[in-house]
């Protein structure tokens, strides 16, 4: 399998485990697709699906899941804990390997295109996919939630990418968009002291002046009564993983505090942490083709 | 793919490119197993030729190599610079991945036993697979080379263990074995002066009281004016990378010497690089499938 693309659709329902299952079919069944995991939140009544593979197999798999998703999801009815205002929620695409963002924004269009033709579905797209600045950030995108999308599709500056003008009432609406891979790290120090963590993460993150690929935020581990810096990197390529475990070990030091261990929580692009032994190793020149689990799929 | 073998020969023919053809369309043609690359040196006259795949499709594809060697290669007219002693002059088996060392210890008595059976050819089992210590040396159990293996054979303690007493003329002796991948690793030093790499190759390798699994030799870099410290890692998960690398950096500096950068040759294991990764970033607890790229073939 040479080129990958990643695809983390979220549904608005998390309580009915055979719709569930119904929509996760979908992804299923779809060749060249391998569904990755998925789990359901019965509190936020919400289900994410993560699936992976050839970037038109992952468009069609997408396509389905949210057809699917439109005739099992009724908006109208529809409570949970999370915000939201679609029956497919969000749709995020993701490049992984020989995929550009330029090819991924594309098949965002795409998928918007045809969820909004085929489905009568209004669609925005956001993220490296928006078509204004303003539709970049989600929670604007999605603020008002289904209950005012009916006032906000005719609104000014806020006419759908695709689809009706209209409110599809069953299905509400969805947001459609290319973004870079996420990789979750936290970095636990030597101190119970949950101020420091904090004050570490506000100096990291690119809203204090610190990195502009980096959010976080400090807080303590109960069980362990560790403090942490709890970190989203949302572009890894441009925002390093070790840049920023680095930053947070000499920063700590300027409190007399050491670092404990760290964790990356769920997946994470192999590239993220072979960039990571080559600059510690100091190796200059490398290409990710000399690892050998890479070599047997090409 | 979830079980991986790498398999890599080395043939006693380097000149005759159509006969080499031959012996690789055998590895070709074998489903489950991936050519990842051949390569034949015309002064050694000899061919080496590395693939993967499922362990059991990579012994068949083994011995149909080294039937298809025995049928075009003529060892009683071989010459040629480099120590050999049959057709198929050695076949190490490595354990990639889900592959346990013992798994590949008798895989290589399989494919050594088939060898010998089937082809009539006498088979030394060596390195991990060897049936006495001294038998785990390549240069010893090679020892005599073609011209001295008929004596060899049927001296004491050298008696084959597959195969006939008798030297079978046209292919000679196989050596096959199970073995660790082997990490090509060098770090360049800031300085030309070539005794303190040599210096420092002598500390960091086994027969210095180094690590245990590290062969080291110090060099001059011509075109680059460098020292070099040349490594071979013959068992990356007992002697690491990244521990090799720390040695030579401190080594370095007692001679007012820094590293300038390393590199990597050829292929390399991806856990060898992961495990730095996640050593130097302080990561406790990784399990490796949370390498987004190792979920896609499972």
């Amino acid at each position: 399998m040479a080129r990958i693309l990643e695809c983390v659709p979220n549904f608005s329902e998390g309580r009915d485990k055979e719709k569930v299952e119904q929509i996760v079919e979908e992804v299923r069944k779809v060749k060249g697709v391998t569904l990755l995991d998925y789990s359901s939140d019965e509190t936020h009544n919400r289900s994410v699906v993560t699936f992976v593979g050839e970037p038109e197999a992952v468009i069609e798999a997408a396509f389905n899941a949210a057809k699917k998703a439109s005739e099992v999801i009724d908006m109208t009815t529809h409570q949970g804990g999370h915000p939201r205002m679609g029956a497919m929620d969000v749709c995020p695409l993701i490049p992984i390997k020989e995929v550009t963002m330029e090819e991924a924004i594309e098949l965002s269009k795409k998928l918007g295109k045809r969820i909004g033709d085929e489905l009568g579905i209004s669609v925005y797209l956001y993220e490296k996919s928006a078509s204004k600045p303003e539709r970049e950030n989600l929670a604007v995108v999605r603020k008002g939630q289904y209950e005012g999308m009916e006032e906000k599709l005719k609104s000014e500056g806020w006419e759908p990418d695709f689809g009706p003008i209209e409110l599809n009432k069953k299905s509400g609406v969805s947001a459609v968009g290319a973004r870079m891979p996420l990789v979750a790290f936290n970095v636990n120090l030597s101190t119970d002291n949950v101020e420091i963590a904090k004050a570490i993460a506000k100096k990291i993150r690119a809203k204090g002046g610190g990195f502009a690929y980096c959010k976080a935020m400090g807080l303590l581990l109960e069980d362990k009564n560790l403090a942490q810096v709890s970190m989203n990197l949302v572009d890894y390529t441009h925002t390093s993983v070790y840049h920023a475990f680095e930053f947070i070990k000499r920063e700590a030091l300027r409190y007399g505090v050491n670092v404990v261990n760290s964790e990356v929580i769920g997946l994470v692009p192999m590239d993220a942490l072979l960039d990571a032994a080559k600059w510690y190793l100091q190796i200059d020149e490398f290409d990710h083709s000399q690892v050998l689990e890479t070599r047997l799929h090409d």
